[in-house]
């Protein structure tokens, strides 16, 4: 292969939106940060195929095409790719797939702050293993899915893409998403390593003010999971610089923890125009040649959406400045992953078949919404209720369901759900899937009440017309649902999402004001909080009748959270990350040592969040006893087993998630308060009990220590269990005896946990 | 001298408030954090300085005592300590001086950013004389001061006694005042070392978030300035942990950057009580003795503001735990800073005598008096006119002045100020020394005015009783004084400094709402705003006839923003640190690389401040012309001579800040998009026209390299020129020619300017 050749494999082409689209248009706006800059010099695809490629990007996912429409157009690139190119090679045709694949009529499922809620990798697993069987029935191979991020700051945009704020919690859930993926042929992406969500502020993109102490122990063990436990084939950069240096051209981190350190033979691939970003935003290299080279020898073998450097820099190696083993480099991994998927066999066509023998064209199956309902209704978090909930599902009367979100389905959908991501472009193009709105799914829920609907307000704009519709709505109802949030969506198009970035943790737009507006007729409230991020409920929880949260549930995100509130679905989410009390004093993690937290004649702001990481109610009630350990002194390699049992003192069967929590007595360093090592979501029938058992290795002790080396420390640790991080009726105390011991390679990462039968 | 009195000399003694007071009590509350959990325990004296003592912990600052009282007291304790130990050693006296010297009846400056909005490290240098002076008169020998913290989050209530958000202004004005106080006989201590300031969420003592890069290239230039160039004899160290490591711990931090790389000589001593915290709060250490340990071997040479752990260590030093060249070390220092200050002199007796030949008592002198006069004035930054201003000194009809900071003198005082800091814990104190309140000023400057005085609201409390009063004086008025903003406290005493932090920067309290009423009336608004932090400004600011800014200017405010309002005084204060625009998506330094600022098509948020850092108008205006280079190519190690002619095109003679920023095109890691590099304030009379010229040496460009050392990095820079930030009129470019040079060494820390004659 020529140079050109070998850099071809190494980049990849986007359909423009006027070849995409074909006449219909696809209004404004775009689908990657700064993507109009890039419009300019964009060479048609003959000639940017030239060479050959080595993936090709979004076919699906970045205009509305059918199945059938989207298989012959990915069909037809790729023949060019296999007849009329001297290496004959097919691409890896990627595609977004977070809630779903981004395809006209797919699947919407839960936003992963859902599936984080749900505390359930095992139903995550499945979930993706469903997105997956999609894809490759499209012809499509990889995913770019899922965030690894750990969220830092509820105010940055895309913290509904992440699995929430306890790095454990995503790495055990996001490994689940990887394993569903790749156990059905898909390659999973873990993006953005590494720092992303850090940013100053939350604000997208920004600097990453954090040490490497936090990078190492916050930031990094998710993705680690990921390619140790789950297997994950490729790794995306995040856009970010971490203090100072751009995760694109750090050989330290794509290279030095992700390969050497971590063991990983998969493809980096880089965010979308992550490349030039370098001399663009980020400024660290002089033009769009040296922005390839840095991020080619850091360890990106991929450039995406497009090439843009990397196929200049056949000069630079012609030239003996960059050495051609670093483009060998990258083209074995690509080579090899193309192997892989068996895009090198001759007899195999890169694209299914569209007619014929082909797999069904249905992307939005009754499996797949059965599927999408279970994660759905596994997710809405009950976070208070005064006994007004469950409603029953014989409820009669007047129910009034007001809220910007009550009546717009989109607000149940993330930001890279299709809907919003590609159709919110497009006039009268609806959802591509049924998505019902919540008034409608209270209607069907509840068959012999009367529903009454209003919206109120919208989600963003500063329209108080409909307020008193709503009002006189809720005035006359025996209960009313207020259901607000979030509209996701690009750039600044929604509330939440990829450059939807919040200033404080205030209700969007008037939203508040309907609810003042709502709880001042005297009608009970249910407020029902449909986002994308937390927002501060502290100055209405007092006076609702009830709480929900659901995080962005998806296509059947109505009837989840119209069942919760008849009591058809018993709710057993928690929060994977905490709402909080007031908008302003962000960020405020839990995941943090005693002087993060609420720190009494040191500072007069309470950080405290109004309802903790791991908090949920239930329509029944747990109880806690019998924390014992199986020994309570261990070597530092050595592991124990905690057991703890959880009884259902109500009268209702339900799911408890049982979470145990670490504490480190004294480290030489500081150590978060509590950080959760385990936890298990378990159903527990009415009055019975269920043994939960942990087994807890020394390795989960472990922490990077002064030296910078991650360590195990001999001392005194806490154990405690229940059923919030704030709600810890149990303690156990264990020592780790001997001497200090490095982890320098393989280390155990995950705590495993089973529960005996009810009993 | 016995282990035990040489850990008595590494230690200090505060006199408890029954044994400080007197009679009169002193009220609830605390001057240093969680001092109410250190109570239990206290020795009395003649046991705690059984074998001598290093320090004596304020005397005069902790409860109101006369100077002959305070005096007599001092010399008390001294005398127990020369005459009743065996080593027979006066110890050395310490009282925090910030804002003068904490005594009853001392004048109160203005508070640092005050000082820093003044652009004027003479004046600076001036006022820390009159303040060491004072001090030396009451036998008080080190000063806790000054902050060389960097503001990094404007909600942090102690931004109120940083210098702002710029290392270099912090850097160069901490630095006079340093030399202020040492070359007057007075020990400067520069604190907090080092991170206090980038707390996350801008919390009190909550971690710092912050990479080894942004701590070297922005937190601790200003330290190293004034230990290089002003010859400071004390540092004090950060409560909080840098990315998991405590300052009080961090022997890298405390040894290696300060006296191996700097060079620095003289004592460390530990914030109060941030020894004990090692154990308590940080819990990086398991008993308190062991908190000793790790402080002792960091390089914590005396223990504030009482010994608790260090008398502990003699045990450990028995034990052979803990050498004892290590306390060797530390008394080694406290000896030699005795000699210096003649605490050795037999001949001399500590405290200068009360009575007879002893320096002048009285604390608030008339030359005092015109200095906080003179600072204060210079430092009042109009940020906005429409005409309005100057009223004339002989405006005639009505001015109402309304507002909580029209009638309050303490809304002037910064929270270290002794009337905050110790007075409002007792009733009827006052404040010691005559501060007029606005309303009083704006009558003595407007005698042929009729000015009406009312409050309106309080700075903090939801009370709203007063707006109606406050409206009608408003309305009768021909133009409004509204004036808004903070009262300084401790521990949320107050709406700004320490342990008074804000979740988000709108104006305390429901003082916006007294702004939108007074607007309401028509009547021309002039907003001042007296505040130790930024507020938003932003849904005010169109509406107003004229934006006047202080940053608690001490006692003569009054006067100094009466004097801005007339005309009297030509406005020359600029912005040490931005004011926002929208209370929340904080922080949002100005010194960061590009995409920490507005970043269109990539965050929705624009973090852009309404009135940037270095910004301020004047009663006539500038025009820059003719920036010129010396050269355009300098070596690594070079330097180059910038000028610029700043002509006076208004009407009125006035000062201009003229202001040099450096910009780095493309470097190895992310470089601020402008950093300050040089500024000097010249008064310009009407007309005429002055050059001004900067000396720039190569080490003035060099940042943190990929590698973790300094450099400086070749390549081309760019020079801009004008009078703030976001107003720079003038561009040029020079390169940095030859190799990377690394800095291991000294560096020039400053640029040396001065400006021809007015011509």
């Amino acid at each position: 292969m020529t140079v050109q050749e070998k850099l071809a494999q190494l980049s990849s082409y986007w359909p423009r939106p006027e070849e995409r689209e074909g006449p219909e248009g696809g209004g404004d706006g775009g689908v990657a940060p700064m993507e109009h800059a890039f419009q300019q010099g964009h060479l048609g695809y003959e000639e940017a195929s030239e060479h050959g490629l080595g993936h090709l990007t979004r076919v699906f996912g970045s205009a509305p095409v059918s199945v059938r429409e989207g298989r012959a157009r990915l069909a037809a690139l790729q023949k060019r790719l296999t007849d009329g190119t001297r290496t004959g090679l097919p691409a890896i045709a990627h595609e977004e797939c977070l809630t779903g694949v981004t395809a006209y009529g797919a699947t919407v499922y839960p936003t992963p702050l859902a599936w984080a809620a749900a505390f359930s990798p095992d139903l995550v697993r499945r979930m993706a293993g469903a997105i997956a069987r999609d894809m490759r029935a499209l012809g499509v191979h990889q995913g770019l899915a899922p965030l690894m991020d750990v969220a830092r700051d509820p105010r940055w945009g895309r913290v509904e893409e992440t699995m929430g704020e306890d790095p454990y919690l995503v790495g055990t859930v996001g490994t689940a998403y990887v394993r569903g993926l790749e156990e059905n042929g898909v390659v999973a992406t873990l993006k953005h390593f590494a720092g992303y969500s850090a940013s100053r502020a939350g604000r997208n993109h920004a600097p990453v003010p954090v040490g490497p102490r936090e990078f190492a122990d916050v930031i990094l063990p998710p993705f680690e999971t990921a390619v140790r436990e789950g297997g994950a084939r490729s790794v995306m950069n995040s856009y970010s610089d971490i203090d100072g240096l751009p995760a694109a051209a750090d050989e330290e981190l794509l290279t030095g923890v992700l390969r050497d350190r971590w063991g990983f033979t998969g493809t980096v691939v880089s965010d979308y125009w992550s490349i030039p970003f370098l001399d663009i935003t980020h400024r660290v290299a002089a033009d769009r040649a040296a922005s390839g080279a840095l991020a080619l020898r850091a360890g990106i073998d991929v450039e995406l959406p497009e090439g843009d450097a990397y196929p200049r820099l056949a000069e630079a190696v012609a030239a003996g400045e960059l050495p051609e083993r670093l483009v060998d480099r990258a083209l074995r991994r690509v080579l090899r992953q193309k192997a892989e998927l068996g895009l090198l066999d001759a007899d195999a066509p890169p694209v299914p078949e569209a007619d014929g023998g082909g797999p069904d064209a249905d992307l939005d199956s009754a499996a797949n919404r059965a599927l999408a309902r279970e994660a759905a209704e596994a997710s809405v978090v009950l976070l208070e209720n005064r006994g007004a909930l469950p409603l029953g599902p014989a409820a009669e009367g007047r129910i009034a369901v007001v809220g910007p979100c009550s009546a717009e389905p989109r607000t149940f959908l993330g930001c890279y759900s299709f809907p919003n991501h590609v159709l919110s472009r497009y006039a009268d193009r609806g959802t591509g899937v049924r998505v019902d709105p919540l008034a409608d799914a209270v209607r069907a829920e509840f068959p012999g009440a009367a529903v009454e609907q209003a919206h109120g307000v919208p989600v963003r704009e500063e329209d108080r017309s409909g307020i008193p519709e709503a009002v006189e709505a809720a005035a006359r109802a025996d209960v009313c649902v207020v259901a607000v949030g979030d509209l996701a969506g690009l750039f600044g198009t929604g509330t939440s999402g990829e450059g939807c970035d919040a200033a404080d943790l205030e209700l969007p737009g008037v939203q508040g004001e309907l609810v003042e507006a709502v709880l001042g007729t005297g009608t009970p409230v249910v407020l029902v909080c449909v986002s994308g991020r937390p927002y501060a409920l502290g100055a209405y929880a007092d006076r609702c009748a009830a709480l929900v949260q659901a995080f962005l549930p998806g296509e059947e995100g109505g009837a989840a959270v119209a069942g919760v509130l008849s009591g058809r679905v018993a709710p057993g989410g928690r929060l994977p990350i905490g709402i909080p009390r007031h908008p302003g004093g962000q960020p405020a993690p839990y995941l943090v040592p005693p002087l993060g937290r609420a720190s009494e004649g040191i500072s007069n702001l309470d950080p405290s969040p109004l309802y903790p990481f791991g908090h949920g109610l239930s329509y029944t009630s747990f109880a806690y006893t019998g924390l014992e350990l199986s020994t309570e002194e261990i070597p530092a390699d050595g592991e124990l087993e905690a057991a703890v049992t959880v009884r259902n003192t109500g009268g209702r069967d339900g799911d408890e998630v049982v979470q145990l929590y670490l504490s480190d007595e004294t480290a030489q360093v500081t150590r978060p308060e509590r950080e959760l090592v385990g936890y298990l979501r378990v159903a527990v029938p009415a009055g019975a009990s269920r043994r939960v058992r942990f087994r807890l290795h020394a390795d989960r002790t472990s922490f990077t220590g002064r030296d910078g080396r991650r360590i195990v420390e001999p001392g005194a640790f806490t154990l405690a269990a229940g059923g919030s991080s704030e709600d810890l009726p149990l303690r156990a105390r264990f020592t780790v005896t001997g001497g200090v011991r490095r982890l320098d390679g393989a280390r155990v990462l995950t705590t495993p946990a089973e529960a005996d039968p009810p009993r």
